[in-house]
Formats: C-alpha cells, structure tokens, sequence
C-alpha cells in the first residue's frame, strides 16, 4: 500500500472504532442512573433499522468490516433501545 | 446495474439515510424539553469525533456520498452536543 492509502485505511478505521464505541457510554450511563427520559425512542428505532440495513448491505458487498462494525452497533444500540422501553 | 447491485444500493442508502436521519428526533426533543441530563456527553464527543474523521475519510476517497451523509449526521449531532452543553 502507498503511504495516503495506508493514512486513509488508518483514518476509516479510527472513525469506526469512534462512532461505534461511542454507544458504549451512553448505554452505561443509562444503566447506571436508571433513567433514559431524555432518549429519544424515535432515534434509536431509526437508528437500529438503518443499522440492520447496513449489516445486510455488508453481506452483500461481502465487506467483513462493514458487517463487523455495524453488528458491533447494533449490539450497544439495541441494547439503549430496550433501557429506552424499560426505563423511559 | 444488475438487479443485484441496484438492491445493494438501494439498501446501502436507505442504511445511510435512516443511520442519518435518526438523530433529528433526539436534537428536536431535547430542544422542546430543555432537558439534556440523560444524554451521554462523552458520546455525542466520541461520536462527532468519529463523524469527522469519516468525513475526511470520505474526501481522501473521493466519496461524495460519503461526505454528503456524514456533514449531515456531523451538523445534527454537533447540535445535540451543544444542547447537551447547554441543558445538560
């Protein structure tokens, strides 16, 4: 690989790694206080939708870090949804 | 494009658009209640981190849909930040 498509592999990865991990805090904090009043249900019904989209969209492309990435996901923000429903 | 690969796009953006769009319930609800406490700050930094890092990504590739979705996502999640910010 050349040095920029080296940099930019490093770049998508970090922006994974970020936007994925992200969630992780978030569903901490609403384990913690027990309380996700402030939680749009709204978001996280659209956002994992979108998110199973992107898991099929990966199987079809066959791109194992787009599969990964996104089931990752799908895992913390299915799990905000559910303290959505029993703590909203 | 095969049938296939029109499917593959179609369920690639329908995936970017919902991953997008689902963050404007969350910005609009907090912006109506004035209430941010259940809100993760260090998601919505980890987050907007991440979306940046994918927007640069999207330029070093070339990807205008790539830019496009994730100045989209970055401008409503910067906002929710800032919300967070102010009535957190």
């Amino acid at each position: 690989m050349t040095t920029t498509s080296y940099l930019q592999e490093l770049i998508g990865t970090i922006a994974g790694l970020l936007t994925t991990v992200a969630f992780l805090p978030q569903a901490i904090k609403i384990w913690r206080s027990k309380s996700a009043k402030d939680i749009s249900l709204a978001m996280f019904v659209c956002f994992c939708a979108g998110i199973v989209l992107w898991v099929i969209y990966g199987f079809m492309l066959g791109a194992f870090p787009v599969i990964l990435a996104n089931v990752v996901t799908l895992c913390i923000a299915a799990t905000i949804l559910i303290f959505k429903l029993r703590y909203g």
